[in-house]
């Protein structure tokens, strides 16, 4: 149990389990694909900060998605490794396998039980919803002790059948059930008494851990999740900075902080490293690129900032009149030391952990190296910095195209034009043209040499604190025959990382191709 | 009474106010500050979504809070205007007067009622707090019959206490008590017990509007507010998008939709014309520079997107198995036309409504005028064009300093090198710099000429939908002597976007130096 400034007293708190599927829902969200490395590197952060469960994919949805699980499993130590699949056998089997070398894995298989889902997607009855359901469970005990079962969109289900679906499944063998608001359409009251209502009528119950997943299309994921646990939810499944389909997922963040900031009253807390969240934040929005809103809850930029006057002079005088908890708690520092070209190894490694990013040996020198050539030309490294040197050092793809030189000129009175020289398959080819300014000069330049039929989606230029001779991080997404991809470029010259993302958008199509197909489309009847 | 396709039936709702402070609580968080035609343009819109209340700003705070109060009250007919005004004499004149003009005009007057505020912030005892409370909300009443009473930092207050102050404050006069969560410290459950109890225990409390007002701090402002309404709330104190102090309000947008989609389960529903709640959304994103998380619930781009393949078959069979509400509903269009050089006076109009500008027949006329050159330039104009020349053809500000003329010169193997000519109150002076890239260059260059002390917190490009032949919209933050404002530029050319941004950032500042000190710093006591 921690003991913090928090916990109030009274009895031994119940630990809540954390599964984190940052990794699967999250990832499965518009614009937060992820790689592999970047996928192992989030799952390490996640060790780091003590999830229960990580659930790393959805197996059987691409060969990407098995491949991601399956390391994950070989390389990540401390959580449950959990792999997601429908109920069926091809599904289950090929998520056993991916699950195989972890040391404690889990299989997680789901299926419908609410009447329009049976009726639309499934187009099953509920008896034979129930024998799928059984099935599933006894088929994924044969791989692993470990089984959870989701009742999708039990929060529309019958209360009748959701409980008989829930006996069944525990009596052959389910660890965990699941009740999750697939849509985010439930009240926290409701809900709470829903999970009371499980706990009162399922007679078995007790031999596995209620579990929810909670969607915010009503901004309500944290709350429902909170009802559930004071009505007897053992396990919560969120994301962190709430990402996932739709509206998100429930945030990781803030359940933990709530229950921590809350304990006494909840008679609960979990076993997250609270100091990690911050880092664990920074990590997922570097690598998906998808933006923390500044009024967003415990990892927001201005989540502990204190404006307006009259607050401030409150603050000034007592720091509970308006703080409940402390930025330090979610691993908020005050003084961000700045590096430079006088920082040496242990500081630059230090700070690159507090990013989230856990390097190897050889992955730590190769930036390490870069580091050093950047610091000769710019006197302060920002976190902005690092975060693209990692993206280009770390988790580099293999390079169809590389960008050899490139030069714009622009202007009020100028005619923007640029000369591109590009190497295509390690061939030079060279081309001007021009543009409406000095980017759409340059990428259209590369465009024409490179012939993409790709369509773009959107064009960023990330934050930049502390100036604009902070290299500027740029991100461009593109879409081509229902394939996305983000890439990412930074330079000290906004012109030349909007090339190097451009090209790096269109490698990542390239691999994309040949890698990691979706099939999950195919495979649904 | 609406009567959409979530109305299942049952009893007369009763109705909830909706008690907006975006222009208050959320104008009033870090890099949230809006000029005065910017407000007025916000409260426009919430009096064309029908908001009940509109708190126009905090009059003792500023000239030019007192001054935004003013205009609103006399120009923005339907919502009760408010201001606010902390439990003083001179406050609550001052609130008075702002108001003034206004059809229906309410007073706002706030102390706290916790003992950790009334220890270190206030040093009064609770008799005297008591007393002072009376006291404004007698003096209040004096000018309007329409008062407030907010008992700051209520969810820590004794609740015995609590009760004594409500009960007072009601007979002094107050028609509306709110019953704030100022830290953002309460959970769901507490929170409506909290407010059954006032509603039992209080014996005229059936003479006032019980109003909330939640931070969200652990993520719960919405789900306390709607617990507040189950137990017998009737206004809900909200800002759009959630912007606010810290992690931000209740979101308007959520509450309002939470209700409307479970009005049978709530028993209540709100007056609110959500289709307009997107145009509200833009409008304040594109007013003030703050981003709206892709995953956020209702107004995120993500909010209706289906990504996963499991998840669109579903949605294709029927769309009720993944959605609980429909696009339309909130005002999120799915064909948007683009508008080009042919588009009419009409369309154009009817766009700049979409994006929650209402703009008189004089600024129409500028901004027209604008686009038809714009359209000259470029095939398409997108949102994100038509933002940036509402931006600086109606939101202007006088100018100072004035881009003249701007020529970089950059890429891989080029000095960044840029040439700058300004008009400095009205005399050109004109400079050549280097810098690590060519935004850096032009922006040193503009910084040499002024002679600027600011120091710059952010440099950011918005996002651009349909490719980089989009005008690129950058907004700077500068600070200088403790005053923040926002720049912003837009242009074809990222450069001269840059630039753009710089100067109107400087020119804010100067204004702001002249025109709108803050001044409730030195009024605390």
């Amino acid at each position: 149990m921690r003991v913090g400034p928090y916990n109030t007293g009274g009895n031994m708190p119940r630990i809540i389990r954390i599964f984190d599927t940052t990794l699967r829902d999250g990832e499965q969200s518009p614009g937060c694909s992820m790689n592999i490395e970047e996928k192992l590197m989030v799952a390490r952060q996640l060790a780091r900060m003590k999830v229960d469960i990580i659930e790393a994919g959805f197996p059987i949805a691409s060969v990407g998605d098995f491949e991601a699980v399956k390391r994950i499993a070989t390389e990540v130590k401390g959580p449950v490794i959990c792999g997601l699949c429908r109920a069926t056998d091809k599904d289950i089997d090929r998520a056993a396998e991916a699950i195989k070398p972890a040391e404690r894995g889990r299989i997680h298989t789901f299926l419908a039980t609410s009447d329009i889902h049976l009726q639309f997607k499934l187009k099953k009855t509920r008896e034979e919803v129930l024998e799928m359901a059984v099935a599933a469970v006894k088929r994924a005990k044969k791989y692993t002790p470990d089984v959870e079962f989701s009742a999708e969109d039990a929060t529309r289900s019958d209360m009748d059948f959701l409980c008989r679906v829930v006996e069944a499944v525990i009596k052959a063998g389910a660890t965990t059930v699941n009740i999750p608001d697939t849509v985010g359409y439930a009240i926290p009251e409701e809900y709470g008494e829903r999970i009371k209502g499980l706990v009162n009528r399922v007679p078995n119950i007790g031999k596995a851990v209620i579990s929810v997943h909670c969607h915010n299309d009503l901004g309500l994921a944290v709350s429902n999740s909170l009802a559930a646990v004071l009505n007897g939810a053992g396990q919560v499944e969120c994301t962190v900075n709430g990402i996932g389909e739709r509206a998100g997922n429930a945030a990781m963040e803030e359940v933990v902080m709530a229950l921590r900031t809350r304990e006494a009253y909840f008679g609960a807390t979990t076993n997250i490293i609270t100091e990690e969240i911050m880092s664990a934040s920074r990590l997922i929005k570097n690598v998906t690129g998808v933006a923390v809103q500044p009024n967003k809850a415990i990892v927001g930029a201005n989540a502990f900032a204190h404006e307006s006057g009259i607050h401030q002079d409150g603050f000034l005088k007592e720091k509970s009149t308006y703080e409940i908890m402390t930025p330090e708690s979610v691993g908020v520092t005050k003084s961000m030391l700045v590096l430079g070209k006088h920082s040496g190894r242990h500081a630059f490694r230090d700070r690159l952990t507090g990013l989230g990013y856990d390097l190897s040996e050889e992955e730590l020198n190769k930036a390490f190296e870069r580091f050093k050539r950047l610091a000769d030309q710019k006197k302060d490294i920002f976190d902005e910095d690092l975060v693209a040197i990692v993206a280009e050092e770390v988790f580099r793809i293999p390079e169809t195209y590389e960008l050899i030189k490139l030069n714009v000129k622009s202007g009020t009175d100028t005619k923007p034009e640029a000369e591109v020289v590009l190497a295509v398959g390690g061939k030079e080819v060279s081309m001007k043209a021009g543009g409406d300014g000095p980017v759409d000069a340059a990428l259209h330049t590369i465009a024409d040499i490179v012939g993409t039929k790709s369509k773009m989606l959107a064009y960023e230029v990330k934050a930049i604190t502390g100036g604009t001779d902070a290299q500027g991080e740029v991100v461009i997404r593109l879409e081509e025959e229902g394939r996305r991809v983000t890439g990412q470029g930074s330079d000290t010259d906004i012109i030349v990382a909007s090339a190097k993302a451009y090209v790096n958008a269109l490698n990542r199509l390239v691999y994309l191709g040949k890698k990691d197909e979706k099939t999950v489309e195919k495979m649904c009847e």
